[in-house]
């Protein structure tokens, strides 16, 4: 890479270079990292675009710590162990502020999964922000999205809708009460992707997915790839105390059911596995095909590009 | 990543999905490759932008070629054997035709690198390009920039200078004549990543880097992260037949000395070992710091973004 974009890149994010993984970080020409014996790598690419995935006006920490936890969301879809990631970063121009700040939401989601920046790329142009991650699991042990079984239980992590909600106050569709903004806010630009979820249910979860296009969007993937039908109980659907104080109960379902960015996790558990802490069983698998939500849903199943 | 990106991406680039190393390619949350045993990872990122890295006008296969061969390169500077890339691409408009051949130019990359695509992010923007490649090496073997010393003799790849020329021949500065024409510009657009010599010097080279800022910078890389200074001979540069043509053998030297873009490799020896078939000795390792380049260079060393 050319040496100005490496001094920017060595001012800002040389001290979030070190894992246990990494063998040599940011200065060469390459990263080197090693993975456990036995073990197989997993990797995924995001971008973030300004007024596409987060609003034009968005704080620059909150951009550099949601543009990690989206990515690092699909480590915890495989149940990997997050070994580190590269950046490429193109910017209008080199803001001291801007990047001070973007480098300081990075940090906090280095230190908070786990995953060390340990290269990357910057170059002068419209806003754009790409993180690729890498992982590590035991070989052959990935938590894919083609092995739902009839019979198995749906369940997901956490709540459902939240950054739907939020995205709803952040357009002024919706004023929360006062004491759920911070929150639904936070839903919104710090996702917490569910690495230790995702890794205790190696080995028994027979499906999972990450939830970015919104619950049914992303059920029908693991519907589709698994040759199964999946039926959703929406009543089942677990609403935050925010979501609960929102415009109607049907409203909130309807967040929970086809709103994305919430990056929880979806994955399906054979009859015998009990549900983790944590998480809720909101439907089954069954033979047939597509997703049966059990309600009415006008527009979209789930956000689209292009 | 949300469906139609899906859809995008598994239309136009699944064919490229498949290598040795690929467990699982685009399609789930992550692409899974392995590693052989007592094997490292090596991985990078670059992006290419229009008006920046290639001219706004340049046909959409060049893009797709040159954006692979330029991060392949980095591989190919540790030495590394390529695994698999992943593809960030952001596009003002989903235009048939642009993804067409864009993905032709891929897929000859892939083929002619052997390194598949095996996973990617589509998003609508400003069109931005970020290839991340991954690439193995024998632990502890990879060829770094810090290991020249003192009597050590300076090697490079190929001819120098050639993008350089091709650079001034497309901004109108130099009309190489016609039977160099074809040449220059797949020098450019077509830049050859040294990776079959690059795995060849393990073992043997003390440091190498690819050649992407202009040989005096990224010699300069060499030098300062060894604590050495690197001597130059300008008359011993390897010139094309079509650098030859030139304006002048001063302007030759010039491009060869300062133009980036070639990805040639540079790389220091011990005295003991034999200069590699197709490679030139091109200067010595010293005590002290920085490069001589023994000319005279007017303006700024390699070219720089910010």
């Amino acid at each position: 890479m050319p040496s100005s974009e490496f001094s920017l890149i060595s001012r800002y994010f040389s001290s979030l270079g070190r894992g246990s993984a990494v063998d040599l970080s940011v200065g060469d020409d390459c990263a080197l990292l090693h993975l456990e014996s036995g073990e197989q790598l997993a990797t995924s690419i995001d971008t973030l675009l300004p007024g596409v995935h987060f609003p034009e006006d968005a704080f620059p920490e909150d951009i550099g710590f949601r543009a990690v936890a989206v990515a690092v969301s699909d480590l915890a879809a495989m149940g990997a162990r997050p070994l580190g990631m590269t950046l490429a970063l193109t910017l209008p121009e080199a803001d001291d502020f801007w990047l001070n700040t973007f480098s300081q939401g990075l940090a906090e989601a280095v230190s908070a999964f786990g995953i060390p920046l340990v290269g990357g790329d910057t170059t002068r142009g419209p806003l754009t922000i790409s993180v690729q991650v890498m992982g590590a699991l035991p070989e052959g042990k990935a938590l894919l999205r083609d092995g739902a079984q009839p019979g198995d239980r749906v369940c997901v992590t956490g709540f459902l809708g939240d950054a739907a909600g939020a995205l709803a106050f952040l357009n002024d569709q919706w004023q929360p009460p006062a004491e759920h903004a911070e929150y639904l806010l936070s839903r919104f630009y710090r996702p917490t992707p569910r690495l230790e979820l995702g890794r205790s249910l190696l080995g028994k979860a027979t499906a999972a997915i990450d939830i970015s296009d919104g619950l049914l969007a992303d059920a029908g993937h693991i519907a589709a790839a698994s040759g199964s039908k999946i039926e959703l109980e929406p009543t089942l659907l677990p609403l935050s105390e925010a979501l609960n104080s929102g415009p109607s109960t049907e409203q909130a379902m309807k967040w929970a059911m086809t709103g994305g960015d919430d990056y929880e996790l979806c994955f399906t558990l054979p009859a015998e596995q009990t549900v983790p802490e944590g998480c809720t069983l909101i439907g089954r698998v069954t033979d047939g095909e597509g997703v049966d939500c059990g309600m009415d849903i006008a527009g979209s199943p789930g956000y689209r590009h292009f």
